[in-house]
């Protein structure tokens, strides 16, 4: 594989979107986050809102019609992990990129030139961001960072049984509460 | 306090401490590393020896004379990190700096203008290294990295508190055998 990709998996509310959007824009090569929907939905076959909904969460898995399983036993979860595998792995191979999430540093771990980048903040951090990016909601923030974390932490371990967020995973992680969304941006840029 | 302090916290044969000279002689502070042993030895009446040697490591403390009480009941790794938190804490006030290990992330964690970095690499980098920096030696270099981990690990731990090497204690974490230890100097100096 001659494209050179860029992973960045983050905690709820740390900008690591943003930040791998600006990464993105810096280097003048695409940012799959949302856009990936659409692709695995049509590869998987799946409803839209299901992907949207479950793609870095297992919590459909456990009641209700995502805890069906198919000819083959597997659950939908599988179904749209096999798929979101699958685009991934396109999406790599066609052109350079940078990869929001979705287990993609995972998926990419055998592949040379990519660059896994984990994206964290303190919590006091999250909430004030997930406020101002999403408004006040029913609830804590605190507590819908600790749900949207353990979710997250849950899906990642089913799919790849490693633990979420263990530093040596990831050559590069920032704390962007800390350091900052645009100097983050430009560190992951600079190793590109 | 308006002095700038990078503290370097590193797993044993990942370059940390070679990173963090590097960083300091780009920035043109000075370094703290083997030079605080004297200052401890000094500070705690301990020798010089048993310093270098415990600094990082609470082997002695379960046997022969490192196991001693004082009269106030303290052994002699508690007198030594008494002794290294003293010292850590007034260079921090006296100069800006770059410091090597000994829990100067946790020393310094209430400050401001404190960068917190930690440096990993996988084994087989990392056995590479030390075979190549501190020659071939009895026993698989793989149980080495081994036994060095745990022992900064428990140290760590039972001073700190906290677990070693988790991501959150760090603005930036970095695999220096993967982006390379000028590269990792280049970005810590970025940070400054």
């Amino acid at each position: 594989m001659s494209n050179r990709i860029i992973t960045v998996s983050r905690e709820f509310g740390s900008g690591g979107r943003t930040i791998g959007r600006m990464a993105a824009l810096k280097l003048g090569i695409p940012c799959y986050d949302q856009e990936l929907i659409d692709k695995v939905a049509a590869e998987s076959g799946l409803v839209r809102e299901f992907v949207a909904e479950h793609s870095e969460d297992i919590r459909g898995g456990w009641f209700g019609y995502a805890g069906a399983r198919d000819f083959y036993g597997r659950s939908i979860n599988d179904t749209l992990y096999a798929a979101q595998t699958k685009v991934i792995r396109e999406l790599a191979e066609k052109e350079s990129c940078v990869i929001i999430g979705r287990c993609s540093d995972y998926i990419l771990r055998e592949d040379d030139n990519v660059l896994m980048v984990f994206i964290h903040a303190s919590m006091e951090k999250r909430a004030e961001r997930i406020v101002r990016q999403y408004g006040e909601r029913d609830g804590d923030p605190y507590q819908r960072l600790k749900d949207k974390d353990r979710k997250r932490r849950a899906y990642y371990q089913l799919y790849t049984d490693r633990k979420w967020g263990a530093m040596e995973n990831y050559q590069l992680a920032l704390d962007s509460g800390s350091l900052g969304l645009e100097k983050c941006a430009e560190i992951i840029a600079s190793l590109y």
